[in-house]
Order: structure tokens, then sequence, then C-alpha cells
């Protein structure tokens, strides 16, 4: 706990008439680069809005307590006018105490040598932990993204453990994997990404997800008559699937930038709603796809202020797109099992 | 120049009724740090608002080439509905081009054992050619803020080798400086950044600078009456002086994110105006108080849409204010006397 610095009040005063009642938001992995690219614009009103003043609990490990204490200091120097206060923390319960909307940001990394295995289980045991202080702590309908991989997975265990909070509002971020998708289909098509309509991603934030245009338009036109199948199958899908690969080619790090904006995205939209197909990583229910339940799987999914809901109806008999489901399923019923010990 | 990956169009049709013509924004040193906090702030529509589409051209060196591809990824990623075009460059004329709005974020860093001459003359030469580069390129109203230390004196050198541009679009960046005493401030008080009125940063953006509460208020009370007069001078003023270094002591990295934060908030409020006095470094004509002219100089400034006055009236006579005056004055004179080749 970083006590010394933490829990002055910054902006308290900022709403004097029309005061809303600040929002709690808990960020975690908060020294790491995804957390330093996402608290600024979360601390800038971005994902609440200008009028909504946010307090910022930014937890990590205790070993991280002097980097997290410099991003907090460089929150205090920022004076943003959204921020009420910013508590820097390595304990979990006073992180997640009252949250009401919770960016698992932090997770720990694939070391060399390393097998999925224990990638998988290391993880796992983390999101234990994680999901019983949300539980024990966090406001009874409190969202909460899984940005940290495995992060599907991850989901899953943290949803199990926070036994009185309703699984749905578990959820894990394809939202960056939908962005890659729209953003390099417009360029193919020389087109904008605000044209775009209809995108979706399925299952796993992997190697294995299915980007699938099939029902997506282009200013109004099916995008499968504006592109080659065969870009699209042996081009578009692998770009979109291994472009977190291809971004650390060039980089010499991740990309922390996109992936922090693509959880302010899927936060903001679950908060709000939005008028598009977007794609979310959220528990199945068995149907109306087919999912096993309680997979922590990305489907197309229309949101309404606070509420998301499965979009039913795509056609998923062909049998590409049956290939494509069955291998990102079963990769996440591998993952499961993997973990299963971590279930009970 | 990175041809391969520049220039394709990721949102032009996005406003299409009422379309306005993109703005062009340049930032330097496009693969560092600063830029990564700044660009995607930019992109996401928090510098000319979520109606205005920007080009964004984006410079490097050019063993940066890479990661600077890596940035431009990862901003095409995002699929911003406000980021017409991203264009990464290492080539000046192209970055240049028509440009409205300008960040030079890049700057060398001091190495080990690099004497301050040796840098202020390295970064000089750097200034020499963007200055040249942006007056036959840029648009001749052209804005410009220097993030790039040493900034005033980088500044005032870009001002000097962009002869056809008016001086006075030539700006530094000490909102950082501002932002850190209004901040300071309200936790020493346990009040609001909002609830702060009239803090000035005068002079160099460097140690020297001089965090200014004589005028003051704190939610309308005289901040001097609420703090001790030994907490501000000893502890309050060299604690913002200094704050970069505590950073950098906590972090392991300097203040990226809290310095992009300032130099968007610096070009959001000439662009718009402001109500606050706001502290920007600009070069001084003499008057109202009395610096040399052409010193690029923190002052007090009242900020209309794209314009900014030094607002006169503050009386810099006491023993106090005349020796942080000129401290930071002296510092610009020596600065600009180890440059004077550079300003022919």
């Amino acid at each position: 706990m970083l006590s010394k610095i933490s829990a002055k009040s910054l902006a308290r005063r900022s709403f004097s008439s029309a005061t809303k009642a600040p929002k709690r938001v808990v960020v975690t992995g908060g020294a790491g680069q995804i957390s330093y690219s996402l608290l600024f614009r979360i601390a800038s009103g971005q994902f609440l809005g200008a009028d909504q003043p946010v307090i910022l609990n930014v937890l990590d490990l205790d070993f991280m307590k002097d980097p997290l204490s410099g991003v907090q200091m460089e929150l205090h120097d920022c004076a943003f006018d959204t921020l009420a206060e910013v508590n820097a923390t390595t304990n979990q319960t006073e992180a997640f105490k009252d949250a009401d909307y919770i960016f698992l940001v932090g997770a720990k990394p694939r070391g060399p040598g390393m097998e999925r295995a224990d990638l998988l289980m290391d993880n796992g045991k983390i999101f234990v932990d994680t999901g019983k202080a949300i539980n024990d702590n966090a406001s009874r309908d409190a969202k909460t993204i899984v940005v940290g991989n495995p992060a599907n997975t991850n989901a899953l265990i943290c949803a199990h453990h926070a036994k009185d909070i309703p699984k749905e509002n578990f959820t894990a971020m394809t939202r960056l994997d939908h962005n890659r998708a729209l953003t390099q289909l417009a360029l193919q098509t020389d087109s904008a990404v605000t044209d775009i309509e209809n995108m979706v991603i399925w299952g796993n934030h992997s190697p294995t997800m299915y980007p699938d245009i099939r029902g997506t338009t282009v200013a109004g036109k099916a995008a499968l008559d504006l592109v080659d199948r065969t870009w699209y199958e042996d081009s578009y899908i692998p770009k979109v699937q291994q472009r977190g690969a291809e971004i650390i080619q060039a980089r010499k790090l991740s990309s922390a930038a996109s992936a922090g904006n693509a959880a302010l995205d899927h936060m903001r939209d679950w908060v709000f709603g939005s008028s598009e197909v977007l794609s979310m990583a959220v528990p199945s229910e068995g149907n109306p796809y087919g999912v096993p339940e309680g997979l922590v799987f990305s489907f197309p999914c229309k949101v309404t202020p606070g509420k998301y809901e499965i979009i039913p109806g795509y056609d998923n008999s062909d049998a590409f797109s049956q290939e494509k489901i069955k291998a990102t399923t079963d990769e996440l019923l591998q993952e499961r099992d993997m973990v299963s010990g971590l279930l009970n």
C-alpha cells in the first residue's frame, strides 16, 4: 500500500452546482505500458465524459510500487478537471473497494521457454484472487473488462470466483481485433473505417480468432464483393490474427496504446451504448450459437447503455466458418481444461 | 521516407454532409515516448474536437523508421473516426507540407558527460533545419509548440529561421510546469485544481523557472494567505522546478504522458481560447516586463481563439520576484549566447 502518496482530492469541487457523484474506476497493471496509455485517457474524461468526476484506483504488484507512484505523480501533473482522486495501491482490497468499472490490464507475460500451460496456470491463479477481491469489495454491478492475456480464460476464472456478481459483468477484450479488422478492410478497399458496418470477431483473443466479413458492408456494399476471396482468407485473416506480432516486430514493444484505446472503446460503449455491431468476448450461455456454456467467447453484440446482447441470426453453417469457429472454440475448451483445477 | 506505409485515407468520408476540411497536424520525435502519449489523444479528437478530421504527419529520424512505422500501425489499429490519414515519414519536407499545427517534440537528449553547451548546440542545429523546413513548407499561419528541450531556446532558433512566418506563432511549453504548480498547490491546500486561478510560470522551462503564486487564488482566497511563506519558497518552488527529476527517479523513465498532456492543453487552448490565466513561453517583444526582445519566455497569457496576449500589470518589483526573474532571464540570455552562431 502506498498510503503516503494516495488519496488526496484533486478536483472534488470541480462540479459544484450539478455535482455528479464520482465513479470509481480500477486499472490493474497500473505501472505497465497499456495502463500508461489508458489511464490518462480515462482521467481526461474520454471514458465517462467531461461532466463525470472519476476516482482512479491504480493497482500493481509490490515490486512495481516506485513506477506506480510515478504514474500517480504524472496523473497529478495533468491537473485534469475530471480526476477527483487518484489512489496508487498495491493492495487488492483497497483497489477494488466500491469499484464501478474495472480494467484488468495486468497479467504475467510469457517468459522465455515458458509453456502455454504454465502461462495459463500462472495467470489463472492471479485471476482467482482478483475475482475474489472483486467479489468481496466491488459494487454489486461493477463492470469488468479483462485485457491481460490469456484474456478470455482469465475472465472466465475471474467471473467464476466473483460468485455474488452477475457473470455477464465479466468480459474480455476483442475490440482491438475488431478495430484492426476494420482498418485493414478500409485500407484494402480505400475507404473509411466509418463506412464499415457489421464487422464480427468470433472466439478467442488469440491467433485462432475468426474475423468474419461475411455480413460486413463498406459504404453499403457487401465487403466480399469488393475484395478477393483469396485475399480475405490468406492475407486479411492472418494479418488481423497476427497483428500483435507485427507491431512487436516494428516497435520492439507490444501494442500498448492501441490496446488501451480498444479497452476504452469497449467499456465506453458498454456504458453509453452504440449503434454499431461490436465484438465483445462475453460468457456464453450456450445460445444462440452453441458455444459451450461458460466459455468467454467473442460474439457480435448490440450494446445499449449498461447492457450488451449477443446478436442472433448469423448463419455459421458454411464449412469455412464452421472450421474457424471450431478451432477457436476448441482452443478455449483446451484452455479451460488446463485451468480446471482453479474452477472449483 | 516511409512511402510504402504512408498516406492511405482512413476516415475521409466520415464527415459526409458537414465535412470540414482536415487539418494537418505534425508531431516530431514521432517514435518517442512523449509522442506515443500525445498522438493517440490528438487522433481521438482531443485536440481539435470530435467533428474535425485530422491528418497526422509523424516525423522521426531515419534510424527510428521501424518503431515509427509501428506507431503508424497502432494509430491505424484504433480505427479513430477523426483520423483522416496518418503519414509516417523521415522526410522533413513531406512532414511539414501545408502543416496547420506543429508539435516539435523530438530533441536530442543529454547524454552522459555531455556539456550543456554541447546539448544546446546539437539541438540548436536540429532546430535551424526544422525552422527552415517549416518556413518552406507549412501553412503561413501554422502554430508551433516546442516541447523538446531546451525548449525555449529551440523555439527561438526555430522562429529565427522561419522568416516568412510570424514569430509569435512559435511558442515553447511551460504548461507542464503550470499544471504541476496547480496540483501541488491543490494538494497542499486540500482543494481542487479547478478552484485555483491566476497561476503563473515565468521564464525558462528549466529549474530556473519561477512559479509565482503572489496573485493566485484558491476558491477565491489569496494563496499566500493559505500557505506558509517558508513552504512556498523552500518546498513548493523547488518541487515544481524539479518535478521532472522526481518523476524520473520513480519511473526510471521521463515524464512522457504528462508532458504530452500539457502540449495538448497548450495547443488546444491556443486554438479554442480559455477563460484561465495560462503560462506560455512566447517570444518577448520587450514589453510589458522588460524581458529582452526575442527571448522565448514564459508569461501569464490570456488566450482567445487563435491568439494569445501577454497579460500586463503584474508587479514584479519585490526583491524575491526580481531575483527569480533575473535568474531565469540570465539563463535564457546565456543560452542564446551559446547558440549565437546559429542565429545569423
